[in-house]
């Protein structure tokens, strides 16, 4: 059995590896998932990234948004708002269900690694998921108005902002078991997910980057940036905003140090070469995942890629 | 303007007083409600008669159960239970908002007092509602099995079990609110709720029996017995295990240090000279609360036998 290990972010990558759990044996799959842009609503314990992969893996995923869960209510939501709590974050009926169990869970001592355990068991799901870090890592966005919250800057200011810098603070480090995992994996693939604030978190916790570097052969990182849009959030923006090419090869220098071998979209095969002059090996896909074939054959190609 | 305070407990207390706001002023009417059957639930603080008491006054309780959300889902509570959480007892999804926003405010430092007193304003409530008490009292119930819980005994078990002694623990006391509601009140009504586990515990909190004693004259209370039998709920039942008679003369014992008049329905006016013996007035009223009609109809007489 192959041990992969994804680092991922929200949509992009649960759709990921929604297709990889096709192609390869999922009890080796670890996905390792940002927790930076975790917050707290009316008391809550909110985790976007892990509940957008335990969900979509779940089948219960609202695929239209790519987030949240289908067949959803907000009826709580509307009586929270009569007692004046703030509903610009969106929480249905069923999703808070989600963030009721982890805050119980959480106040009673256990570590997020332990609930989303709980969570995947309980859902029935084979692919280990792991929060790279228990410690309260969090995404600030600096912008014209100063330093705000990430979900301030991405829900409640729908991504409006320039980002002129991003921290994530405070500093933390990666769990043993998502540390274990990436020196484990035959595999570690980095999932089209924002290179900013989904996957910069995560490369950001304490010795994560010198272990991804020392082991680059084993990495493949997927571009979420196809023909210089992103193929969802503001990945592109951030781009630029932040100095970079925004490109497939854009992105490709900022993983140049931690990756071996780049995915980019068959669209963007002129950039090809010059990834290569990075030092990466590049290989084109399909990239953009209409549906569940798409997806497969995405895996099928990064698999491969990270195999040659 | 009269100043009438209301001991309650829950659906018929919340019933008495829906009659009552139609035929007084309800900026006078104060509800002082039992909080010993509060418990929690997926970490979250569960109120159930002050809820009754919002809701019922609020217009948006569930009439045929009498407590509740109308119009209620429950889909958080079917996800809670496939993270394997409790679920016996039923928490919709309007009603949650209550409690996530009532736990929100408890964590940050906020007294019970002051989370009832921003929800009855956000309710638009005149009337004001007070917990008895800011502390945790909390009612155990000893069965064959041992010392149990209320909310084990009441929903859990159904109330199947025959209650062989009560008790309110730790020992607690009213809030300085409520206490100076009783003394600046020129009513106090005794609801008609379950003597023992709702009035019960508003009773054994510090200094309040002995204050409703000394100002015995203005205090009256309703029978929530009617020809031997409770209206709702296992009063009867816990009058006769508990060794009382199983009739409105047994409640009129009960409460005969403690009010100075006393409510009994039309159809145990033969009980009337039995209670008059116990040094209270008597008076006769049609307490079985159908529809608002009858519900202002009770409230009436109970100020006019308060005002004698």
């Amino acid at each position: 059995m192959r041990r992969i290990a994804v680092l991922c972010g929200g949509v992009g990558a649960a759709r990921f590896l929604s297709g990889l759990v096709h192609v390869v044996d999922p009890s080796g799959v670890t996905a390792i998932v940002n927790v930076a842009d975790d917050d707290e609503f009316h008391g809550l314990h909110v985790s976007p990234d892990i509940d957008t992969v335990l969900y979509t893996l779940a089948g219960v995923v609202d695929e239209t948004q790519g987030w949240g869960r289908r067949d959803e209510t907000f009826h709580a939501q509307e009586e929270l708002a009569r007692f004046g709590e703030d509903s610009w974050f969106r929480l249905g009926d069923r999703d808070l269900a989600t963030h009721i169990h982890r805050t119980r869970l959480l106040r009673s001592g256990a570590s997020l690694t332990d609930v989303v355990e709980g969570m995947r068991t309980a859902l029935g799901l084979r692919v280990r998921i792991l929060p790279a870090s228990d410690e309260p890592q969090r995404t600030m966005v600096r912008t014209a108005d100063g330093w705000i919250a990430f979900q301030d800057y991405f829900v409640k200011r729908r991504t409006a902002d320039e980002v002129r810098e991003l921290r994530f603070e405070p500093a933390a480090a990666p769990t043993i078991h998502a540390r274990s995992a990436i020196d484990d994996a035959d595999v570690v693939v980095i999932a089209p997910s924002n290179p900013f604030v989904s996957i910069g978190p995560i490369l950001a916790l304490a010795g994560m980057r010198d272990a991804l570097a020392a082991a680059r052969a084993k990495v493949v990182a997927v571009s979420p940036i196809v023909g210089g849009a992103a193929i969802k959030g503001p990945a592109a923006a951030m781009l630029g905003a932040l100095g970079h090419e925004v490109s497939a090869l854009g992105v490709a220098r900022i993983y140049a140090d931690v990756a071996g071998a780049f995915v980019l979209d068959e669209q963007d095969r002129d950039l090809a070469p010059a990834v290569e002059a990075l030092g990466l090996r590049a290989r084109t896909a399909a990239t953009i995942m209409r549906d569940a074939a798409s997806r497969s054959a995405l895996a099928r190609a990064v698999i491969d890629a990270a195999s040659e």
